[in-house]
């Protein structure tokens, strides 16, 4: 508390992100981050940008990697923004398009950055719940709104909704944007980056930390209608020319490029999470169906925090989230193969043992 | 336009930064870049970090920047804030402690990301006019106030304050936060670092992108009381976890580190702007005295905006400003020394021919 903090900043509470432990020795499936690095050439792009240019700003546009993305999911340029991780880029979006004059609405089991955003803003917000099998039921969100945000696979849960519901929503929906969170829509769902032009209230977001294997270098976007785009594009240049330097640039660029590693990831980590998902039913788990790279999952016997405590004992961390509806739930990021091997034998002598 | 921006987007107006050019042969010195790119040992500690860890996030707190730079200046870690430049930085500030329920203060002719930054937070604000040599008189800034912010040395002038005149004000003004704004304090100003403990309400950010030759990294930080440098955390982390990816991190940690470069780099900027000045002196020309890594000038006969036309033609972008009260003014970053022979060259033929 200080006398000298604008009036906002007392009113927040910042999020939390997942843990990032400085030893190095731990199985980390806590943060959803990719097992496998990023591919080869892009490492190789990555090397070859540590050179003099550095000494000059990077193109405040991006261009590049607009061209990119605009290419790679077949828009036009002025149909992509680009920021400083999708973390930025739905900051933006809460500002520059979702604070209306009525509530926005959001699953209430969902990414928990959302509420931050709108404490952060002063948006006006209504949580509509899950259903019992922690399904987003976009039925229920058919009513006066300034806006509709969801994660699609939802995070914690991973569960995903097929692209003709959201279509759905979308065909009642005309008035208010409807924004859709895809940071994990490569491990198993459908993007609806295919309805933009359809529908110019739809705004898709993307991340390059999760399926790209880049968390450590910032890169989200956005797709939608270039009207939105533009209303972005204004907040972010009166915000912070540049916020992406030219590792962040040339880096997501390349990893674009590389569809064959893309894939073959992607691939992988869909296999694996169908092997743990059966090992977890196996040890007395409820796992709920993941289109993501996590599951979800709850325990018949055991309390999820104690099972998180105990896995962090054997240099395994996973996540447990408090709220009530989902204290029973640990969210576990699946690894390479032999960590997901570790994973399940650590359990086997937790739940057995 | 649309329907579909939150209200605040349609009263934006965005800055707009120096061009960056795509074609490579220009003489660029327009954006006040370093002419000399990073240390030797930044570009190793860079492609060092293309490697696999890119998978993970970076430290949300990058600890390691924030102890080196509180090393550099002999603070408290808790006594530094780190951010996307200093951009990023400027505007978490103006957000986090500047939107007060008075008028924020500052130059009329000052970095013009300001006013920007009002209208994006919707804070009131004063400018105070500079004299008629275009020097920040303190004294000005005595009166009702929810904040003081200006550069030391003021871009676009160049012209730097004492570090006493500073301290008068922070004795005189204790009710509201005073923001130095050190861009180019390495280029000849004395920072107010010093001056931290003895003052709660004094914050100080730089960046490196200037003396540290890092424009394209993006890397800014405050120094200031922990209580204030805990309202600018608050509101990062309402907005983006993780604003500094691997590179910029470590690019940072080691730019601070190789103190030799860094004052060898300066050095020889410092004596290019007194050559280039009393150059363009000869020329005509009224220089401003400059304590930063541009000059400031003004010709006797000929108009600001066609000289700069001329200079684009022989393949020189300088930075002009279309203000009233320094149209006639050419804002020109001191180059290599080649670079600052080319544009005298180029100068004398304008001016002579």
């Amino acid at each position: 508390m200080s006398q000298f903090w604008s009036p906002i900043v007392h009113t927040l509470t910042p999020y939390v992100p997942g843990e990032q432990p400085k030893v190095t020795n731990l199985i980390k499936l806590n943060t959803n981050e990719n097992p496998f690095g990023p591919s080869p050439k892009v490492l190789a792009a990555l090397e070859a940008e540590a050179n003099d240019s550095l000494r000059l700003y990077p193109d405040p546009n991006a261009s590049e990697l607009k061209n990119a993305i605009a290419d790679y999911y077949d828009v036009k340029v002025e149909q992509v923004f680009v920021g400083n991780g999708s973390d930025e880029v739905l900051a933006h979006t809460f500002m520059g398009l979702l604070k209306q004059h009525k509530p926005l609405l959001f699953p209430d089991i969902s990414y928990s950055f959302y509420p931050v955003y709108c404490g952060l803003y002063e948006i006006e917000s209504e949580l509509i719940p899950l259903t019992e099998s922690f399904e987003i039921k976009l039925g229920d969100y058919h009513k006066p709104n300034g806006g509709i945000i969801f994660p699609n696979p939802n995070a914690p849960t991973g569960r995903v909704l097929p692209l003709s519901e959201i279509e759905a929503l979308l065909r009642s929906n005309t008035e208010s944007v409807i924004v859709v969170d895809e940071a994990y829509i490569d491990f198993g769902g459908e993007t609806a980056i295919a309805l933009i032009d359809k529908y110019p209230n739809l705004l898709v977001i993307q991340t390059l930390s999760k399926s790209r294997s880049l968390a450590g270098l910032r890169v989200g976007f956005a797709v939608g209608h270039a009207d939105l785009i533009d209303g972005l594009e204004r907040i972010k240049n009166s915000f912070n020319s540049y916020p992406l330097d030219r590792f962040a640039i040339r880096g997501a660029v390349a990893a674009l490029e590389d569809k064959d590693y893309f894939k073959q990831c992607c691939e992988t980590i869909i296999q694996s999470r169908e092997t743990v998902s059966q090992a977890l039913t196996e040890l007395g788990f409820e796992v709920l169906p993941s289109a993501a790279n996590f599951v979800f999952a709850k325990h018949n016997k055991q309390e999820a925090e104690d099972i998180a405590a105990k896995l962090r004992e054997k240099s395994i961390i996973v996540r447990h989230f408090k709220q009530a509806k989902i204290k029973d739930f640990l969210r576990i990021t699946i690894g390479t193969k032999a960590e997901c091997e570790s994973l399940i034998g650590a359990l086997t002598d937790i739940i057995k043992g």
